[in-house]
């Protein structure tokens, strides 16, 4: 594997392929070439091939690819063969989205802990976790072997709930909050914005009413 | 404006340079050259001005982009410069998670009618707006000039919330439910999948520890 080399833009392709095997996997198909599989994912077949060779995996020519042989390989490169536990800081709307959305919770992105500021939030029950005080951040993630801090709460809030978690060790950051926060090198940051989506909608349907 | 064919891609990359062109402005930026743009962007030089001779927009040699010059045609390009009228289905968390978003409100993507199907909230006030049945969908959204359908619906539910969508002509739809839904030709789906971010985090966090 030559993962230490793959360009961002190629992860978030491998993810779609992992989707895309996934629904194909349920429907009953076992064995895809790549010029099916890449019109259901809307890139070029050569891409696919491409990406695929970036870790060993080589279709048999006139057969194809073995969708669950797929589906681990790309399981095992993007590291979600495991269990990630995840702590969340900010348990409005947006954090109770995240922590009911089935997807999530059907995956091995274990939320085990959350935290809010809000004295009014601290010491209730959400999906059967506690909302525990910011403050608490550094003791609980140590305590829980938690990897991944997701960051639902307000913008201004969110450089100092990253602050708390990376003062707790936590390297792998995704901000749902609409402001940038700054992390030292080490630190990976996903954001997570509404609006690009909304962008594009928007810029298809200008174009085709010129 | 050659943008009849630029590439998906791309237009997420606009996005994110209009983000990030916004940010500086907020700092009081005028001027800026594409290396420290591509910096702030995480994406090569190179490509940033690849992608702005999309449309025709070049920087001066020594001096750079004008920050709001390229704002307003990044804002025009993208199709934001007007309001879009948007009609949001599913009104649980997500659905509420979206109406508060900040960043959201401050743009011109204006959700001005809210459906669900579940009678508990139907007629209930969510950010100022009344919940209606998802069967009046067709009647609101001809009224109100709904161009983009927002689907925040169960995934078991969201075909049909965009079949009331598509049904009532609406040709842009933002999907956040986990469900792949079936669409003709001329409609525009983006999907917004919580999960492509976590395997990003995951995969980075992965190989830093191998």
């Amino acid at each position: 594997m030559k993962n230490g080399h793959i360009p961002r833009a190629t992860i978030q392709r491998l993810a779609v392929y992992l989707q895309e095997l996934e629904y194909l996997q349920r429907d009953g198909l076992e064995v895809i070439s790549s010029e099916p599989l890449a019109r259901a994912c809307d890139v070029h077949a050569s891409q696919i091939r491409k990406d695929l060779t970036y870790f060993g995996e080589f279709g048999v020519r006139g057969v194809g690819y073995s969708v669950s042989g797929l589906i681990d390989s790309l399981t095992k490169v993007l590291g979600i063969d495991r269990q990630w536990n995840c702590g969340l800081v900010g348990v409005g709307n947006l954090g109770k989205a995240l922590l009911s959305h089935r997807e999530f919770l059907e995956r091995r992105f274990s939320v085990v802990a959350i935290f809010d500021s809000d004295p009014f939030r601290i010491g209730q029950t959400v999906m059967g976790l506690e909302v525990m005080d910011n403050n608490r951040i550094k003791e609980v993630v140590a305590g829980l072997g938690i990897r991944i801090g997701i960051i639902t709460c307000p913008p201004e809030r969110a450089q100092r709930a990253a602050n708390h978690l990376i003062e707790a060790g936590i390297k792998g950051l995704l901000n749902y909050s609409p402001a940038r926060i700054s992390v030292p090198g080490d630190v990976v940051v996903e954001y997570l914005n509404f609006l690009h989506h909304f962008y594009s909608v928007a810029f298809h349907l200008s174009n085709r009413n010129r």
